[in-house]
């Protein structure tokens, strides 16, 4: 707790009181209000090297990679996206409030496709020095962390000395067996559900979507143990995946995204925080890192 | 944060301490254990007359009324379903990480289906009295709620004088319009997305998911705004609502559900709290409320 006073220093334009602030801080604070608001400098394009493109039958799901925060993981899916190893492959398990999973449905078997040069293994990027990263807090009581925020654009936890992405809803992680080591990014997972924050700092989380994520988390759940599906016929083909700058530009998503260092930022996680909609009756003025939501919209 | 030394010593088997507690305490402390080491009086099975049965054309979903929290509310859904009032009306609202809604579709048209001998305006079942109902808290740092526990089973948050239902995935709650008192529980939703806690207190909640629920949660999205369908063929019809207690006895569940005031549930929580299983690296020793999860499971 003893961090919270620095962030309400570095949080100039967020209230550290439980009580709203005052109104003429607050007249039009509303999430639209502060998108309506914002101008150019406020939005980000995010580089099109990376998004990944997974084309699904029901549709696309567009993520956007940190290799800030696991550079070994995203330098290894580039690899395989590279080589089409995911091209045929499958969502194999759709886990009720939790997770859905696509990879080769024969991995564990003779019959696994080849990782061709991609890497079999990868250690652990679980966590980041704190100081390897520009992090920005919020003024939020987390279950889980000492301290949460965004950093490159995505939501993370934090302690005195490591920094970590969180496993929020539509987070993007590499599977991994019972080593540290196991997982390559040839396994991924999205959060569909309750954020599963116990698995934060376990586990590489890789990138989150921006676009289209309601693909996966729609699906119909696996009746087998973990959600997995019991038979082919049940699974989802990934027809598939492509980084941004692979494709055609017809094809390319034209998206913009919140910056999150920004006082426009700061205002809106605000907005979320004391909800000015006159439907509400009693605002909670409370958030949760991964109720902010960072803003995605077709570029201007 | 006052209130938490009072938590600790209410809950002997917690741990109030960041460091997992000792290897002799936590031995085997896994949720499976904890299941498998409770006896006959750690479950308690539901009341037949609080089992709500939704029949959809993709299964049945079973909610666990709680008229401790919203007496008014839950007698209301009683009368509607004795009425028949939900028999062929449909699930109208897919909302990505947010809600699943059912109701009538014409609700807004002159060709709204009667209430019959509901009431129409139910004066909102926000809160309860903190003295009003026995509440266990467990030892979560909550973003929204200065503490958080169980009480009658379900999750709730709790601050000096008073307590409330949480929204957590599953949680069922009563739609209402712009005024406080316009819900009346002919508009019924579930939670299906990250826990939507900025609602708890805004909203009346009146029971909770025990079975089912992905049959509401892996619904297509709505396209239109806030995820309502945009024509009727999107909808899903809700065959049929009813009782567990109106039901032929082989159409009842038989389910059993974990008491949350015993020794047996403070040693589940805290088996949440400390993964013991060997995958967890770095374990958090922290939880959520809305990350528990109250065992339900076919009656022994």
């Amino acid at each position: 707790m003893n961090l919270y006073p620095t962030i309400c220093v570095a949080l100039l334009l967020s209230s550290c009181a439980s009580a709203p602030p005052a109104a003429t801080q607050t007249k039009s604070l509303t999430p639209s209000s502060v998108i309506e608001q914002s101008t150019t400098a406020d939005w980000r394009q995010p580089d099109q090297q990376l998004l990944l493109h997974v084309k699904t039958t029901e549709g696309e799901v567009i993520f956007e990679l940190a290799p800030q925060f696991a550079p070994e993981h995203v330098a290894n899916v580039k690899t395989l996206v590279a080589e089409r190893y995911f091209d045929g492959l499958a969502v194999i398990r759709s886990h009720d409030n939790y997770v859905a999973q696509w990879g080769d449905p024969d991995a564990n078997t003779g019959k696994a496709r080849s990782l061709g040069n991609a890497r079999p293994k990868l250690e652990g990027e679980f966590v980041l020095s704190r100081d390897a990263i520009d992090f920005h807090p919020i003024d939020s009581r987390d279950a889980y962390a000492d301290v949460v925020g965004f950093a490159a654009g995505f939501a993370a936890g934090a302690d005195k000395d490591r920094i970590w992405l969180t496993h929020c809803y539509g987070a993007l992680g590499a599977g991994r067996g019972m080593e540290p080591d196991s997982g390559n990014g040839a396994e991924l997972y999205v959060v569909t559900g309750h954020s599963p924050r116990h698995l934060d700092r376990n586990v590489t989380l890789l990138g989150r979507a921006i676009s289209g994520v309601e693909h996966l988390s729609s699906l119909r759940r696996g009746t087998g143990t973990l959600g997995f599906y019991e038979t082919p016929e049940e699974t989802m083909p990934i027809q598939s995946i492509r980084l941004g700058s692979e494709l055609p530009p017809e094809q390319r998503s034209n998206l913009e995204i919140m910056r999150t260092d920004t006082e426009t930022f700061a205002r809106y996680v605000r907005s979320r925080t004391y909800r000015q909609h006159p439907w509400f009756i009693d605002q909670s003025g409370k958030i949760s890192v991964c109720n902010v939501g960072v803003p995605v919209r077709p570029a201007r």
